[in-house]
């Protein structure tokens, strides 16, 4: 299937203010919060608060390792989980890409993509819909702070026509 | 003051097994637990469950930059958090210095030291005696998962007469 043009969605660089209605952004940018271990260390303080809800759940700290994908990317599906945040921080300094979307009465709307900096991570809220982990060009890894616990904490939602995920002059 | 033999803490390799007693080590090592997002992507999970209590406290991710230290390392002070386990991710693949000691009787007893492979990180145990953010010749970013909230979680602990952390060629 070829791409209309009104399918593409553009690739813009991920900052805390654009990714504000989704998460927080997981970076050390401004001034720090506060100094410890006697001024040798500098803290940015609590820029996520992990959620989780539902019975047994609890934050967990998991690693990944994703294999890599290419631009441009053909959008299929995006997730969300319903009873907990999900936080993504990489362990290498090189980008990814953070696709997410606003949902629109129960259903994603049009998808939003950022590159990272490279030394930004991300922390989806609870109920966010999503992408999935997506390295560019090699493979990548990962902290994840998430929730660990029973219930169905996934739904997905697979997209009648795919989007195609691009840079600009892509 | 100078440091005598017997106050000499050789630096080992950090491993799972012993660090067992004070808490886990976070890292990509031995086979992983799942595959997600349909098999590109493996995921280590659970490897730690931040622990939180006391009256309004909450699990945070947090950023810190820490200046480093040189080896041999004159170790006056230990602490612990009587009110929350605390992870630390570094975010560049560089060893950094652990230390720890087991509790006797409310102080910490012997301490140990290990140095992690470049990949590993550390979540310190709710109220484990673990030394400070320790990069070794060069400042290092981590990921930090541990308390926010009210309540007093500092416990300082000064050694009478410092132990010297040492490489056993030191």
């Amino acid at each position: 299937m070829s791409a209309r043009v009104d399918e593409r969605i553009a690739i813009l660089p991920l900052t805390a203010d654009a990714f504000a209605p989704f998460g927080e952004v997981l970076e050390i940018a401004g001034p720090p919060d506060f100094a410890f271990n006697a001024g040798m260390a500098q803290r940015w303080a609590a820029r996520a608060l992990p959620e989780v809800t539902g019975e047994g759940g609890r934050v967990a700290i998991s690693l990944a390792r994703a294999e890599p994908y290419r631009l441009p990317l053909q959008l299929d599906l995006v997730e969300r989980h319903p009873l907990g945040s999900q936080a993504f921080m990489p362990l290498s300094a090189e980008p990814f890409l953070v696709v997410v979307a606003a949902d629109e009465g129960g259903r994603p709307g049009r998808p939003r993509a950022f590159l990272t900096n490279g030394a930004q991570g991300v922390n989806y809220r609870r109920n966010v819909w999503h992408g999935v982990l997506t390295p560019l060009d090699r493979p990548q890894d990962f902290l994840i702070v998430d929730r660990t616990g029973p219930g169905d904490n996934l739904q997905e939602h697979h997209f009648a026509r795919p989007w195609l995920i691009c840079t600009d002059d892509a």
